[in-house]
């Protein structure tokens, strides 16, 4: 990846933070383990007229795509815990709005990393709804009760 | 005016094209020589329950005031030519959205400070039109056409 310019940083961290949304979601994958993804997205906002911006952005980041809504909206996103991860770390140092938003959701990527459990696993979820928590999530309805349900009913290799 | 870094300038840019506004507005006042103020503010706006960005931002710019809205609402504005230029100059190596707004903005300000007669006022209300169309404004009442026919029945001293 190359350097992006402290000031670059800076910026994209003051538009996160003015008009971005970093969030965890627990996906159902029964392809996966323990039967759900924990995925992580960073979001970056804009009228469809201003779609300039987010290209801007998708070119500094060098990941993610951009998505155009028939409302008018458009939005960058970046998805995946490989890529959340790099551009949290790369954002850290300058964000202000969303520390809170960073820290946890660079411990729930650790944690992710990981994982030697069911009983981590739904550690894991618990970060999760807390993280919602923090967003002011009023829609999630997969959350750590959820997940706690569904493993309590399958038994697992661990 | 203390030095202000560059990553906090970027940021204050980036969250500013995030979430922010620059606007225009033409004010009556008898007081004033051609019976209106040309009033230009930078607002930045966040829920009440994040109002520590708005302070911090305050600290950084030094200038403007915070209010509190009913609607769960707050906003942090400059007010003010002076203000407005010297925050306008110092964010314009960082802003991107409001590239063409600070530029203008700065015309209209020189314009402000360089009047030479009811023709000059009139081309700077022109301006301020303009201004609110790159804003997408549709609430602006007060506009060039208002303020020319409120100039042609009165006569000035120039």
């Amino acid at each position: 990846m190359r350097f992006i310019e402290p000031t670059i940083l800076a910026y994209i961290a003051g538009f996160l933070d003015g008009d971005g949304s970093i969030f965890f979601q627990i996906v159902p994958r029964s392809d996966y383990k323990f039967g759900f993804e924990i995925r992580a997205s960073i979001a970056f906002y804009q009228k469809s007229n201003n779609v300039e911006i987010l290209n801007w952005l998708k070119e500094q980041l060098g990941s993610g795509y951009i998505r155009h809504r028939k409302t008018g909206m458009s939005d960058y996103t970046i998805v995946g815990s490989a890529e959340a991860n790099r551009v949290m770390r790369l954002l850290q140092p300058y964000v202000f709005l969303k520390k809170k938003h960073v820290a946890l959701g660079l411990k729930i990527l650790e944690m992710m990393g990981n994982l030697k459990s069911k009983e981590d696993f739904l550690e894991v979820c618990k970060l999760v709804d807390k993280f919602g928590d923090i967003n002011y999530s009023k829609k999630r309805k997969l959350t750590y009760s959820v997940v706690e349900r569904a493993l309590a009913s399958k038994s697992l290799p661990l």
